[in-house]
């Protein structure tokens, strides 16, 4: 038997592809991202009393792989990209039924002409993402001061240092739209968004990732990243 | 755009309906359940690396509430059943997509002639509930011990007296299956399953829930609960 589900709303971030997201929620607090109800849910009675919370569940659809075919292991980035585990012992976004589960800083719900947008924080979702179920979080349940946890126990330990090209940091001056656009980029980067697999040997290749509407350019030395342009798409 | 999901296992719980059950995980340990992987999902592969974790999430279908209409606002039963919230600030299963989330102990994952069975503790799950999937409780993403809930803050913080009658005793111990089924039956009235709207003033009323294969019949008093019996089906 299968069961069918309509999107209730949209995730509207900065993240334009899938490159360079962090691999967590929470990861960068500075992360702003909309979430935006979808008629009829649209309506303040939907989400009144949410307010009250700090932090929300949001159920998402992967739904850049959804296409994919389910596979019974996967090899998680934290693990080096070459140990495979069970894809239920992951959250790995090629799952037989692609529902991530994501929570996030609830900053403020918004009623404008009438519809419901909620601002987040420290979502790792990608813009356009359908949003299947908000729920708040929990304290009493959802925390678990004695889980353990297999691989991945703790944040990511080594950040890399970010520094900018004097042209990135006036391209950064000359982008208002984004709040705390330097430090964003700061604390993206820190998190070495390159492939586990890479072998992460390759000082002289530049990368790339879509943000907001540019292409945020970088490269990795001995010294750590180095944040070269935004460079227009 | 609607979205197909296929149920990937199913729960089989003491819980045979819904009156009776903890309104969240977690609240009683002693809860026993299995999680039973499907095909093509039931294979150890797929749970390679999940007995490393101490909690899992079971994200499932609320499948005894799906035909009910969608209605913006709710009245949880925290709140004495008459304050009414959104339905996004609620875990209420009556939902626009009845998608649930429970976090549960996991105390064995289980390979029984090839197929996958886990061994799980803690679920406020009926039995036969469709599992959409399962992901590995996270610690250092999960636990948020800074969250703040605005409703519910607290586990139920008045508990009941419960107490047994000799014939009800009597039943337990002539029940071999249920293990610890005294501790269990405790647990869960002490909760106070009542419903909130009943208003609690009719002491002479008996209750049934439908545990295992009987019904569990008990009343409430100034003392507090008194277990009747276990009359068979």
């Amino acid at each position: 038997m299968a069961y069918q589900f309509q999107p209730i709303g949209t995730i509207q971030s900065p993240f334009k592809e899938k490159f360079g997201i962090p691999r967590q929620p929470g990861l960068v607090p500075e992360l702003r991202a909309q979430l935006v109800l979808s008629a009829p849910y649209s309506q303040p009675e939907a989400v009144a009393g949410l307010e009250g919370y700090s932090h929300i569940w949001i159920q998402f659809l992967f739904h850049r792989s959804v296409k994919e075919a389910w596979q019974p292991m996967v090899r998680p980035p934290r693990l080096g990209g070459n140990r495979r585990v069970g894809v239920f012992a992951s959250r790995s976004p090629f799952r037989p039924n692609p529902i991530g589960l994501s929570v996030v800083r609830l900053e403020r719900v918004r009623v404008e002409d009438g519809g419901v947008v909620l601002d987040i924080a420290g979502a790792d979702l990608l813009d356009g993402t359908p949003v299947l179920d908000i729920k708040p979080y929990l304290p009493y349940v959802d925390n678990i001061p004695a889980a353990r946890s297999g691989f991945a126990p703790q944040a990511p330990p080594v950040l890399l240092k970010v520094r900018f090209t004097q042209r990135a940091l006036e391209q950064i001056g000359e982008y208002p739209e984004a709040e705390n656009l330097e430090s964003l980029i700061r604390r993206l980067l820190e998190l070495d968004p390159r492939p586990a697999y890479s072998g992460k040997t390759q000082p002289a290749r530049i990368y790339g990732m879509r943000l907001y509407d540019f292409d945020l350019r970088w490269r990795v030395d001995e010294q750590g990243v180095e944040v070269l342009e935004l460079a227009a798409l």
